[in-house]
């Protein structure tokens, strides 16, 4: 019995040898390495969190609101107010984490015998949902700067006919911004080469320098704009993911959702964060001009770094053969985890306390020492 | 742009003319009509877990523990202290509700090019979430008096020989329990067809006159018993399920869930509440106490009454061509909310308090009295 092993089990063919998804959770005094907001929430906000947990749990042995409306409603207002286009309840949808949000959409307009394309490096979930749901995906290039090549990806949709089309701003792990015109361009090529659904993963949009994609939905039924509180709410533990789009998107995923996905306790804590948005969004203006400190001052000792419009940065060049790995341990050493991709020769740091930054930094320009040395 | 339907989207086949599952959640006095509990959590389990989601949101803008091992492990407790069978951590796998544990199981034991069967009518969820992940979906026998007829049933799985095979014990919408000899010859006859995995649908277990099927794991790699923590422990709005079953399992299931997929809060909630099962078990046998009374009096009133070992009871029967539609919007009329589950002839109502149980006897005794009058 002891030696039963997952390869033992009927498990479906595509799961056999496979390991599980996640980066290390090492214990380490400075994590640069999944991309969270490292500002606590402010004690206020955790009181209005405890506030209205009580509330929600003292009707917990009811069901929660399967179709979170004022939890939607409140989505809707904080886009309507920094994404600068007017969406209402009917607009939104929430799952926990945006990997839910995506695996719904994948079951609406993918599924088996349907396709997936994204441009990588990218968010390796949209590949690992797409196969979790039985959608094909195809592997879209990307240029050597980590750009989408507009020729070449038009090209691909046309020859590839994807069902669904992944377009990642700003992109990670690369950190760059997909422009305006990039993704309409995209849009256009998938609706031509056949109707197909176009998800743009603004993850991290609120550390841009530019503005959200989301006016795009006006018009276009086929295209989503899909969220998060972790990064910008620093509510990572929380898993809220969500979407805006058409009223029939939003109609359209209720038809594969598990009734009641969304708790009560998650709503309810996922409302008292949006009450205190204006603080919250305080503390990402720091972590962007901390974020762009990292990018100058890596520049300045001498690493190549992808223009970041997130809270992270990818940096290198490290030897293609092993030398981003030898550089993740070495740094790992120094107590400062950050993140290793597997594409060779750069590796990605997130945005941390100035403090943070600063250990980080340390421990790169000890090791650009060495390497000169 | 506003007449834009979903059929109008490109949405899988399958879901064209579909609309969204769910209980109409309707503003009634009496809701009797979804299983849940009807005993608020006592006061102090409320103050428990605001302190608990007080400390987990002091670090919400980190990911929560991704294994869920605090969790896991207390879990893992309470279905040794209850179960007759000593599990561990490595057994226990936890997730947003025993739909999403199914619909983890499903991705992993069934998927595109492999079918689960269930014995009909049950949950209708198993149907649902079967084609939600591409699993094809046989609908297997079950007797006029709504038990499992083992060699009808041993036959359809020697025919189909199903990837997944459900047995939900206590039955979900009729109330009785599936025998331990029965779910055995299932086992064997599943493996027999072809190794497929066996989700023992333990879902209202904590209400029955029986024992868990825990045991049954031993031994038994392709068994798995799921659970839920929405009906003995009062706590539909907290979303959380669970299963038992071999290591393995639970390593495959890992390969499919979504990372980070059980949030800081829920499993800081989750822990509250297992710290007060002995309070909340009290309640269940009230409850059971209850749910005797609702099948003793409703035969009284000259009911059909399905036995019951769960939370709820199906009664009847009424004219096959409507009258329980009829019967149903009647007993809505007096203000109480039961649930029709589309079989002909049968409703189900879920043991209220004994004040709620009163006020649906009473309208179901009118009915009665309408009826012959």
């Amino acid at each position: 019995m002891s030696d039963v092993r997952i390869d033992d089990l009927p498990v479906r063919d595509e799961l056999r040898g496979k390991s599980p998804y996640g980066a290390p959770q090492l214990d380490v005094p400075v994590r640069l390495n999944t991309n969270e907001n490292p500002y606590p929430l402010p004690e206020a906000l955790v009181e209005r969190i405890t506030e209205r947990v009580r509330e929600a749990a003292r009707d917990l042995n009811r069901y929660p609101d399967r179709d979170a409306v004022e939890l939607r409603t409140q989505l809707a207002r904080y886009l309507t107010d920094t994404g600068g286009h007017e969406v209402g309840l009917a607009n939104v949808w929430a799952a926990n984490g945006s990997n839910e949000v995506i695996q719904q959409l994948l079951q609406t307009f993918g599924g088996p015998g349907r396709t997936a394309i994204g441009f990588e490096p990218s968010y390796s979930m949209h590949a690992l949902i797409s196969r979790g749901t039985g959608t094909g995906w195809i592997s879209g290039p990307r240029g050597a700067d980590f750009t989408i090549d507009l020729p070449a990806a038009e090209r691909w949709i046309a020859e590839n006919k994807p069902d669904v089309v992944f377009v990642t701003t700003p992109n990670n792990p690369t950190g760059n911004a997909v422009p305006r015109e990039t993704v309409l361009a995209l849009y256009e090529a998938a609706q031509a080469a056949k109707p197909s659904v176009v998800i743009v993963d603004e993850a991290y949009i609120e550390f841009s320098h530019g503005d959200s994609l989301l006016p795009l939905i006006e018009g276009r039924p086929n295209l989503v704009v899909s969220r998060t509180m972790s990064k910008a709410f620093g509510a990572a533990g929380l898993r809220l993911g969500y979407l805006a789009a058409h009223p029939a998107v939003v109609d359209a995923v209720q038809l594969v959702r598990l009734p009641y996905h969304l708790s009560a306790i998650t709503q309810a804590t996922a409302l008292a964060a949006l009450e205190h948005t204006d603080t919250l969004l305080k503390y990402v203006e720091q972590l962007k001009s901390e974020r762009d400190r990292l990018v100058s001052e890596l520049r300045t000792l001498g690493y190549d770094v992808v223009e970041s419009d997130a809270n992270f940065v990818q940096f290198g060049r490290f030897d293609d053969e092993g030398g981003s790995h030898a550089a993740w341990q070495k740094i790992l050493d120094r107590g400062v985890l950050v993140r290793d991709n597997g594409i060779p020769g750069w590796l990605r740091v997130s945005a941390g306390t100035p403090e943070e930054n600063d250990a980080f930094l340390d421990a790169v320009s000890e090791l650009k020492k060495e390497h000169s040395a």
